[in-house]
């Protein structure tokens, strides 16, 4: 009943607004992979993971070799992958998507499995996916509106596809931007993705939100965009209560543990600490205050809550960080949030730049910026087969294997490097 | 099915013989307490724990609390519990059985209650305890031979009793009770409890144990009964590979911390780190390369595994910790070892010194010095009623009502003082 009898993995291509960051501009279409994790019972399980070539080849890899296994055995599954991919060496790296980078092969493959076989154990016991984790601490889960400068349309793409947020490229497109998200969705945190303009423009904008919006906690998150130099002349300009947390200001934990020794703005990071193995010296820099767990590349959600361990020892503050994903993903953050006491911020996603989805109903519903922690068995949601025939559809046609965000900023300005730090 | 309906707290006492530690030797009877939580459909759970008044007053306390409550909801329960609990400050200190201090309160107290639930939750889902962990790793957990000084009887006890293990006071006596312990059980590894006589006549007895035992990996515990000038002397005379590791020679981190520095020899604890609250500063200070896990006071099964993450993190060496304990006991041991990939070394119990039983079927066996991972539902015991009622009467009389082994030792020696380091 609980032997995994076939996995499906189907990469799938949907929408995505022209959002900007230090890198350079998310292309026309994301890429993500479903996994279906399927028992003889007809029961299946979810997993959501990156869209990349290399990930897919790395999940159908795994795939085979966990024919057979118990979906319980969490443990035995992760040990089979490690045997089967290629281990690289457990370094770490600087990138926008951290799921990409060779050191967190193992958890990443890993993590998309292990979501889809607690969604099965979940369907088999009964419970829904906290409860599996040690239940819920709350009944909802707090997201913050992750606004972007933005272009109005892929003025290189062949589809006629147009989002519906408009231009943002501007303190004032900004505030419009946070304005629509809140009417819509209710949140009540507000996070800017910067390294995009020069700081001074995008401290501005911080500006104008903290006056449009000044019961929201603002956060910044430039990528890893200034230089700790360019970092330490613009913290006076932080003055007072402006930010929550400053996000990966610096690129690389000795960046940031620098500038934390400048400043007691708490630093938050998703790009120096990515996984277990960067844990020990970003703690002995204090260089980060906050840590943004992701579950997609920390190993599953179970490795997230191991995460919080550590983060509660250690006085580290916790939420989480998110690309571009569906509604899959978007449940099993929730369920893993629900079950750690000490998540301390509302936590980041995408999920309102998107348009289309695999589940069933369509997209999950924000109230007041939170989204309910569902009591059916498993994720507690289920698979829209049309929709995924369409988005696997769009992959086959849409042209992309692997995220490129500077190749695309080319196309709009030909001289674009996407190093970090540009300031 | 999954609601906690009632909850029997049952304190026993059972014979534990004249074992001698740094502090003392034990008396004789050994207290715990039986925890049953039960749910409306006629299941329970069983958890064993401290049998020491202050223990049985807490447990009692946040009982009640407890019943209505879904056995599934553990991240709540524990949140009723530190709401219910009088919280201490969270100082860690020093004492032989950590799981009475203050700090571990509700860690403490939690733990019993967590295992119980688990064993529930693995009746109501059909699964062995180890598959809510993850799923077993191996098929059985090694436990080392816990070798102890000990006379040959409680000369101030009205209580006929005599152990099988005879006295042992000579390097000659503790081979005589290894090789009595290896026949019977077939442990593969050897800790010796010390800290009892001079360092030397115990460094003998290590030498008289590797050459009786030249394949056994040996371990010494003088339980933080060391200085740590009498440890830097002492060194030189762990020549080779005579120790696997040693484990707390002397008292506190920073003792610790001041012996690591002067050798390659693994330090191993369970003294001065015993909760999470103790593993920044250990870690600094690069005190200690083993962390013996203790279910009872680290705060259960899960929490033993966001150890285990601690430590793989930090690559810090990992093993379990014993006080006396019965069968429900080395179950939850076994179940949470059996899940941990990272488990380092083979398992301390006092189980072999402890004739009586409350569970079905009496002792559990070892096979090889191991105890095979039960594939039955729940931890794989039930109660024998029967016995736990022998138990609960020997509790009522045996005038007992906390371990003192300070005072029993005064009853030999009269100016016996208990304190460490003595050397």
């Amino acid at each position: 009943m609980s032997l995994i009898e076939s996995i499906e993995i189907t990469p799938i291509a949907f929408r995505d607004p022209p959002l900007l960051n230090a890198y350079g501009v998310h292309e026309a279409w994301a890429l993500r992979t479903i996994i279906e994790v399927k028992t003889r019972d007809g029961r299946y399980g979810l997993g959501e993971s990156y869209g990349d070539e290399q990930t897919i080849s790395q999940l159908q890899a795994v795939a085979p070799s966990l024919i057979g296994m118990d979906v319980f055995h969490l443990n035995a599954i992760r040990n089979r992958i490690t045997a089967v991919v290629k281990q690289p060496d457990p370094k770490s790296g600087l990138e926008i998507a951290p799921g990409t980078l060779g050191a967190t092969t193992v958890p990443r493959i890993f993590s998309a499995f292990e979501v889809a076989c607690l969604d099965l154990m979940g369907k088999i016991t009964g419970r829904p996916v906290c409860d599996l984790l040690g239940g819920k601490v709350r009944d909802s889960v707090d997201y913050s509106a992750y606004l972007f400068y933005k272009f109005d349309r892929h003025r290189f793409s062949d589809d006629p596809w147009v989002d519906r947020w408009g231009e943002a490229l501007t303190p004032e497109g900004i505030v419009e931007q946070a304005r629509k998200m809140i009417e819509q969705y209710g949140f009540r945190s507000i996070k800017l993705k910067a390294g995009v303009f020069e700081p001074e423009a995008e401290i501005a904008a911080l500006r104008a939100l903290k006056q449009a919006f000044p019961d929201h906690p603002l956060r910044i998150d430039p990528n890893g965009g200034w230089s700790v130099e360019t970092t330490a002349r613009l913290l006076p300009q932080f003055d007072g209560n402006l930010l929550q947390y400053l996000e990966d200001p610096a690129p690389g934990k000795e960046a940031m543990g620098q500038v934390s020794a400048l400043t007691d703005i708490p630093l938050a990071t998703n790009m120096c600490v990515i996984g277990n193995f960067d844990l020990p010296r970003a703690l002995e820099l204090d260089a980060v205050q906050v840590i943004l767990s992701d579950h997609h590349y920390w190993g599953g959600l179970k490795a997230t809550q191991e995460l919080a361990y550590v983060c509660k020892t250690w006085n580290i503050g916790l939420s989480m960080h998110s690309n571009s994903h569906l509604g899959i993903s978007l449940m099993a953050m929730t369920h893993a949030a629900a079950a750690i006491d000490n998540l301390s911020y509302a936590c980041d996603t995408h999920y309102p730049w998107q348009e289309e989805e695999v589940i069933v109903g369509g997209k999950i519903a924000f109230e007041n910026g939170a989204v309910r922690v569902p009591d059916k068995p498993g994720l507690g949601v289920e698979l829209d087969r049309e929709a995924l025939a369409v988005l696997a559809q769009n992959y086959l046609t849409c042209g992309i294997r692997a995220r490129d965000d500077v190749a695309e900023m080319r196309k709009y300005q030909p001289d674009w490097s996407g190093k970090i730090p540009r300031y």
